[in-house]
């Protein structure tokens, strides 16, 4: 592949920033504040535009409702557009009002479901408003303990939820289902892993994708060979980007694993390459989306240095030698086949990334000109350090 | 739920054991060999009688291609019905043939996909002779390393031949589809959860149905919601029985967590009583298998123990206050639907499970029988004690 | 054994009971309060005395300073027994201010690890106060990224500083030295296995011993191996008990896997009558400990199970039949051997301990006791329902 | 670091193969097996000299005793030196004599434990006449039930039998003690992990040190972090490298996380450099040995991709910016702290590689000059293709 070819592949590049990924976020113990971390959604998304300014491929900010929530998304949407970047996906939650203590889709108390279902509507409208083509859905639904509440009877109720929302959908928008294997349920979640998403999607709708949250699985699964597969079958809908090691760590994205987040991509180049119709265009609509919870870190930064990790792993994959690669595993030669992919993930992509960077415009260093542009000190001027703290205990 | 009313349920369960549990087994490092160990298919369905003499539930046992290949089934048929058994699921063997090395039906290689496929369909003339209803199908299909094979032209290969499979089965028969996370392929195996095997299955037809083998999940896994997900879906074609703490262990079943078994079958009971045509006749044709390696314990022993403790998670399962339960659940009372769980899982089950052994001309303990009957001294005088071991090194 | 030294080994069991486990909690995600959550030390001492009264086996409640702090322990010292318990472990918090944000005692400032050192000596000064043998130590020192701090530096500011609180506990008295995979760090925690914590242990003295928390240690893992290596080597202090299928869920104690608690048991009940003096007297000195998070179930009739829990396994493990065990053992009789546990563990316990509670003027039934008491609804009465809510986000 | 220094460095780096990495292997399911894997320990010393032709670094090979068991240990010596390696760590034996059923050195019987202590005591003997500084001991010992054996005596057995071999070692020598968390043992291992091994060195002496191998860990261990710890405490003896995702699948090292063995060797050259003198000659005397199988791959091809991988580890690791390091941690610049580690991770070390391979005389690309010598084809002419498969059934 020539630079002009890599380059242009590198421009077709997009990651899409969370406006939650700005704020303050800790663990169940405890929240550390961090000076500067944006108060509401116009500083997230003024955050969201440094990140894009910077990294140039970080052009829109997913919204989560109501945390995010305004009197008018259009007007939300025009400040978005006038700083450099578009919203995108809308992630409702339906896990935070009292009434959710038990679940919200897969309640067993029938109006407890219908107040999730009609937030999720209520988001199909928003999307609307704001231009975005993906709603989002996490469930934090499950149970704690065997016997707590019928299996089959819950996931019955996802079922009937989810197919309401899709058929609420405006054509040419989609529905990503996400699933998780725990937390905050700890014995059951009901939609606990891809193949639970991937049958509900198949039974409601050509509008239903699923969405892959790094974190969100197993120890030990191969996430790559999910991915396939779901290409193969033409849900893939998106990725919520993140590292872990233990649980849903929510670390920033290639810092435990590169090679594995490489791995993913080297999936998704190849797929995008396909022959097949079903499996091209899945690849070429699928969502590349951050979802992290910066507990120590600078946020913006933390996130540009997210938006480069990912750009590193789909670098090194667009320099995978697919001709040799072919041709090594269709004679069953292991270690060829194997070298030719490590070949490309050893691959130091930093100088084609800077010259990338400097054709376009962009910083060359992206972590060095923002630690320099004096930006996080100035929100730190104007936004202050929240007081609160988060963590146990709460007091009655 | 009054005693006649359990002895009934009770006289239901069916345990089917497999053939080569009675046969040495070992790790990769060795195979201890036990004396009167089973030497052929002959010497292992008069041990799968024994077991069914002593228990009253294990009525078939389950064949392994070409492990107790003979040359008349027909015979072997008869054999085994003098014996008092029936010739259950046939699993055909596409792991041990030196043409496998890189896999089976997933084979880069259209010749050994041939050869992998010409197997199968030969169990599936099998079949007709012993008059099994079931195809149990285990493929060691797999790589070792990131790139080694194209993981979406592997699934399409598997497709494939599961599909040419399934359109050869006799009307009323089944193909068991069986996922494993993993071993012996260590980066990647091509039927790796639940999801793959359940894609698989809808893509190709009714007679395809999803296998569910206790050990083959990874760590934390809930398995008695993909059990009761596939109730739901009518995709749940039966279970290989066995227990793991850390991989694919094939330990007695119900050793390491006797409670996540009464889970499981707590499931199927109440799918079995479902009000949902789907899901209950999907319960009631499921096929219950034992799968393992008695490695260091004697063989019959092992088998009856384990087959007595499928029964004795099936009895509590029987004893589930289904009224309370559901009462529970509606309301939301977290802890007292949970002790109604466990409140069944609690009770001693001995005492009614020896009533009705008794009842059914059963010895009482089937054990104590067993050990005292001399059954095991005669098989090690008549069969002698292996002297091979197998494990590394295998000399070239 | 009869029932009267049955009844005389169940009146030595003692569970301590956590303050905070009578306030509300949750995940990082929500807390969801409960109406009548215990707000302050005063009302979690009465809860505990409640269940203590209920289950008398629950003496003493465990103190968080600073979530528990008074003017005048003396003072809540008498509180506590004109209740009828006594104040048990002081649990340090060096994890919520705000100067822990990369650690403490292992932090890279010493003025940070100062402070931390400081609140850990001014709360051995609260034990004398509260008459407490045990300073129970947590701590959520780690890092998140590879590279973030130095390893071994840290692992000797940790040496160091429990190395000072050490040297400060009065005669008699113990530190227990905790240990976790991960949470809320999460590349690496400084007190990461009980290796790490044994190690500490002991380099820094006699009263120095390793606490295990159920719920502290990676998938599969076998913690009663754990419990009998630290009793053989006499550094086994206390536990905290609690469930978990995933992360550290701190679940009800017991509900995961009952029979896991109960192999525990069999390990601590073995070493109380181990003819070695160093195992036997370590085994009667180990703290239990409840540390659970009730999430979603009312507060004091979570703890009542749970206390049940523990006894249910205690109950059970006194009925092994030892000189049984230690013949199949001897032998290699490898199915009699681990018959001989699993037949104590199938008995049914709860009419020997109704028959107990009734002996020792105990309500027979301690949860239906609890339930109609009307307890839950005056305190809801009395204390409300908290209307914070907790989790993400925090306005800055 | 200038390009001297770091050739210094780079000439320093030493990995020990093994001779039964030479030989054909397998999984429990069969041994496929490779035309032209060695066949006796002179044809595993030929192939081991050519990794060390091929590689520079790699000029020992540990032997596997009885596996490598010849009449005249001095004369095997000479003829490795006359290839131009030498004989390395000696690896008893203990779980593949039909005696070890239910342990060696832990086994309840003590005949049996006496049976391996005498083995271990042999392979000192041998030690004296190859000239090897360590004894490497893993040891398969372990129980498959809860209640199979009394796990406190067990210990005990193993300690007094590791204090009986250490007290035979000759001056100057080690004995390196491996820990594993199952396989071959499903219940309880009784070497499980880094703690337990060490609390034994601890109590044996001086002579006795912990051996990491990298597969033998629980799901999500931070392996780094036990190496430093280990080092601090002047206990890390040496390394068994090797790949895993799963269990202990044993594949090449590097291959599933390139940057987790960089993370490794990060700390090892931190500590051959510390100020302190204990970590740094711990660091300076760990051995560095292969450990795998290689199942589906050319033997001498898999060989070399390992020692290549490890170098490439190593080099990275020397290229860390030391004082930028030190001081991102000091100030808790946590992403620059990172970035700083992963700036050398990121480095392309290859032409350097080449570089120094070409200034030594080696050939610049291993891997080729391997492939176009013609000496996997020598060898499959000369050796052949082994005929047995291993694997189930054995016949009894």
């Amino acid at each position: 592949m020539n630079t002009s070819t890599l380059f242009q592949a590198l421009d077709q590049q997009r990651i899409e920033t969370p406006s939650w990924g700005y704020g303050n976020s800790g663990t169940r113990f405890k929240t550390f504040t961090s000076a500067g971390a944006a108060r509401d959604v116009y500083e997230k998304i003024e955050d969201a535009a440094e990140v894009h300014r910077l990294t140039g491929i970080a052009p829109s900010v997913a919204l989560h409702i109501p945390w995010d929530e305004v009197a008018d998304y259009s007007e939300l949407r025009r400040f978005a557009e006038g700083r450099g970047v578009a919203l995108g996906a809308i992630n409702p939650n339906v896990f935070q009002d009292d009434a959710y203590k038990l679940g919200s889709i897969a309640h067993p108390d029938a109006g407890v479901r219908a107040q999730a279902v009609d937030h999720l509507l209520d988001c199909v409208a928003i999307m609307k408003q704001t231009g975005s083509r993906d709603l989002s859905l996490w469930f934090a639904d499950g149970t704690n303990y065997a016997g707590q509440d019928d299996l089959r009877a819950r996931k019955r109720r996802v079922r009937e939820a989810l197919a309401q929302v899709h058929d609420a959908l405006p054509e040419g928008s989609r529905m990503l289902v996400e699933y998780k294997l725990f937390e905050p349920a700890f014995y059951a979640t009901d939609l606990f892993d891809w193949g639970a998403a991937y049958a509900h999607c198949l039974a409601i709708g050509e509008k239903a994708q699923v969405l892959v949250d790094l974190g969100h699985h197993a120890q030990s699964v191969n996430i790559e060979q999910i991915v396939a597969f779901l290409l193969d079958e033409g849900r893939l809908g998106g990725f919520h980007f993140n590292a872990r090691r233990y649980a849903d760590d929510d670390l920033i994205v290639g810092t435990t694993n590169p090679f594995e987040l490489f791995c993913i991509y080297a999936e998704l180049v190849a797929a995008q390459r396909s022959e097949d119709d079903l499996t091209r265009s899945t690849a070429q609509n699928t969502a590349y989306m951050i979802d992290q919870s910066h507990n120590i870190e600078p946020k913006v930064e933390a996130m540009v240095q997210s938006v480069l990790n990912c750009q590193d792993a789909y670098a090194k994959s667009l320099l995978i030698d697919r001709e040799r690669l072919a041709a090594a595993q269709q004679t069953g030669d292991v270690l060829e086949a194997h070298r030719t992919l490590t070949d490309a993930f050893r691959t130091d992509v930093r100088p084609l990334l800077a010259d990338w960077r400097r054709a376009r415009g962009l910083p060359e260093d992206p972590i060095a000109t923002h630690r320099a542009s004096g930006y996080q000190q100035g929100a730190a001027r104007k936004r202050g350090t929240a007081s609160a703290g988060g963590g146990f205990p709460v007091k009655s």
